[in-house]
């Protein structure tokens, strides 16, 4: 096993990370607190993908006190996004609706620009427009959600990320991040703009995040309190597999077994077919008898994790799968069917979505575009 | 002798100085190209205390062929200024007289920031109001000079700031700027912003500066053509000494045997008797018969660098200087009034001036406030 910000490989022991990073595991009686604040616990608590936390306690006791918190999601626009990047925005938005807060959403175009030489901004400038409408699209609240792109906010930030900046040696971040003495000082500065928007508040920041993320956050949490904000509370997920196995972390750089939003249905079928992991037997004969392993079946992962919330539906896939009675080829259609469903969906609410609300025009937006952080 | 810019020490032998850096004389043919574009060459040109450079070969060529030039200089609001801030500053007002050409000065806020984690804004700012209002009363041409704070000024250059961070590595910053491993992340990043002054027009730039401060542009030189941007041209000037010796440089950090614009009467004519180091004898009769040695007489080399400006009165102090008719007494008491005389005016200028000119109204500033570097 091996879990970096930038790479994930191996079987993951998601307990033994949890010491590694030295994070709290979520029990059930921090479940049980979100669950009288919510209707209906999503999905990801119920079945544990959201399972690790930094001070999630604190972040409830100040909801309980009427305190109230924020959210902050990020995304760095350097192409089309697949559905693991959608996963943490699908929980922001969930946690978004159940606590009626705000969220800010960094678009870090200077990032992509620092780390990548070869990058231009009219072609990051395609992709956060993309990416901000996928996102978008999820449909959280335009007066509570504050979409901006780093350089084009820079004038109302750059003083309280100096005074980050002014507190984070080379050696943190070169521990942290991974620097070298080769690396450029775009990328070395870059981030203490990534702690910001932790900051846009004087309340508690929550970040929702795929556990490999954590270290990012953990410099912000030694230097807030100096700069007169709150440490982040982080809330952890599990990684989301790429078709090829339960292994590892769906990547943007491996295309073909990452779902794209912009897989059509036929892409989507052949994909599926084509590389998914099974859990099955290897004929169906042997199948019929032996049954499959859902456990390491990538399909029954995703409906697992993403695509069927029904607890009841999923049991009888998965006791049908064990025994045998269900066949590869079925769970995969399965499968097919619900992610075609949530792409269409999907593409339909991203035609119709407005992102100048999120950005200029919405309640927050404006407010955020008349506030200088110093 | 050791010359850093960080420190001046030693007796400075510029000429050793010229091979080291790897810039050039400046020689008579310069000379006399630029006494044919001025009514009158600079005593800073007469007398050589402007006396090397990078590329003003070029600068010239470029006048001479219509296409002009631009200038830039710059100050950290870190305190009160002394004369020795003064000085480029003096020579970039006569460059701009002469050329008619746009100059630039940074007030670099945020370096101030990032190197000094005791300081907060409020004091930045002031610091900076008193310096530009100083720096405003040399009467540069409020049409042609844009004055601006970085921290005000960065949105519109952020894109081009990441695009010379993303062409310098740590390596580079750490030779250059003798940065280590625990300076901080803002100290790091700072050089890219301190180089962008030279690439806000497509023209070629001059810095005027004293030559310990060439190093920083060297870094610019490297990268600015691949941004599309010209390599800088630099004309480089010898160190006004402090009052305690002709060897090493005025420094803020002397309080006692630096000139501050804020020095009244009594101060000047107190800190001139008391510490100017003088190349007179011990006792009248001796500097009678022996004379006395004006290349190391502080009072006299201030007459010389900024002080004097007619050629005849300063040879004529020199020479009675050096026969003993001048007393070192005497010749102090001519600095005094000339530094009294100067400190005076300039205070009166400096109540009058209209900094918002500069910052916001004037033709260039408004121009500066429209435009997006990308």
């Amino acid at each position: 096993m091996k879990v970096t910000p930038w790479e994930v490989e191996g079987s993951v022991d998601y307990d033994k990370l949890i010491k590694e990073f030295g994070t709290q595991k979520i029990d059930d009686r921090l479940i049980s607190r979100i669950r009288k604040h919510s209707k209906e616990l999503h999905m990801f608590l119920r079945r544990g993908f959201y399972f690790s936390h930094r001070d999630l306690n604190l972040v409830l006791d100040d909801y309980d006190k009427g305190k109230g918190f924020f959210l902050y999601t990020g995304r760095k626009p350097s192409g089309p996004l697949h559905i693991g990047h959608l996963t943490p925005m699908l929980f922001t938005k969930w946690l978004q609706d159940v606590y009626d807060v705000n969220l800010y959403i960094e678009i870090t175009d200077d990032e992509k620009f620092v780390f990548d030489r070869n990058t231009d901004w009219k072609q990051i400038d395609a992709w956060a427009e993309d990416n901000i409408k996928d996102i978008a699209a999820l449909g959280f609240d335009p007066d509570r959600t504050f979409i901006f792109k780093d350089r084009e906010y820079v004038r109302h930030v750059y003083p309280l990320i100096l005074d980050v900046a002014r507190r984070v040696t080379f050696s943190t971040v070169k521990a942290v991040f991974g620097f070298t003495s080769e690396s450029n000082i775009g990328q070395i500065f870059y981030p203490a703009y990534q702690m910001i928007p932790t900051m846009l508040e004087k309340k508690r920041c929550l970040i929702p995040c795929a556990l490999d993320q954590d270290p990012y956050f953990r410099v912000q949490r030694d230097v807030a309190e100096a700069v007169g904000y709150n440490k982040t509370s982080v809330i952890h997920s599990k990684f989301l597999p790429p078709l090829q196995g339960v292994q590892g972390k769906m990547s943007a750089s491996m295309v073909d077994t990452a779902m794209w939003l912009t897989d059509d249905e036929k892409t989507v079928k052949k994909k599926v077919n084509k590389y998914a992991f099974s859990g099955g037997q290897a004929t169906v004969e042997e199948h019929r008898k032996k049954g499959g392993n859902p456990d390491i079946d990538v399909p029954f992962q995703w409906l697992k994790i993403l695509f069927e919330p029904d607890d009841k539906k999923l049991k009888k896939i998965e006791d049908d799968y064990r025994s045998g009675a269900l066949l590869t080829g079925e769970l995969k259609a399965i499968l097919i069917d619900k992610v075609n469903k949530f792409l269409e969906e999907h593409r339909k609410k991203k035609e119709k979505v407005d992102i100048e609300k999120f950005m200029k025009t919405g309640k927050l937006a404006q407010k955020m575009w008349e506030t200088y952080y110093e």
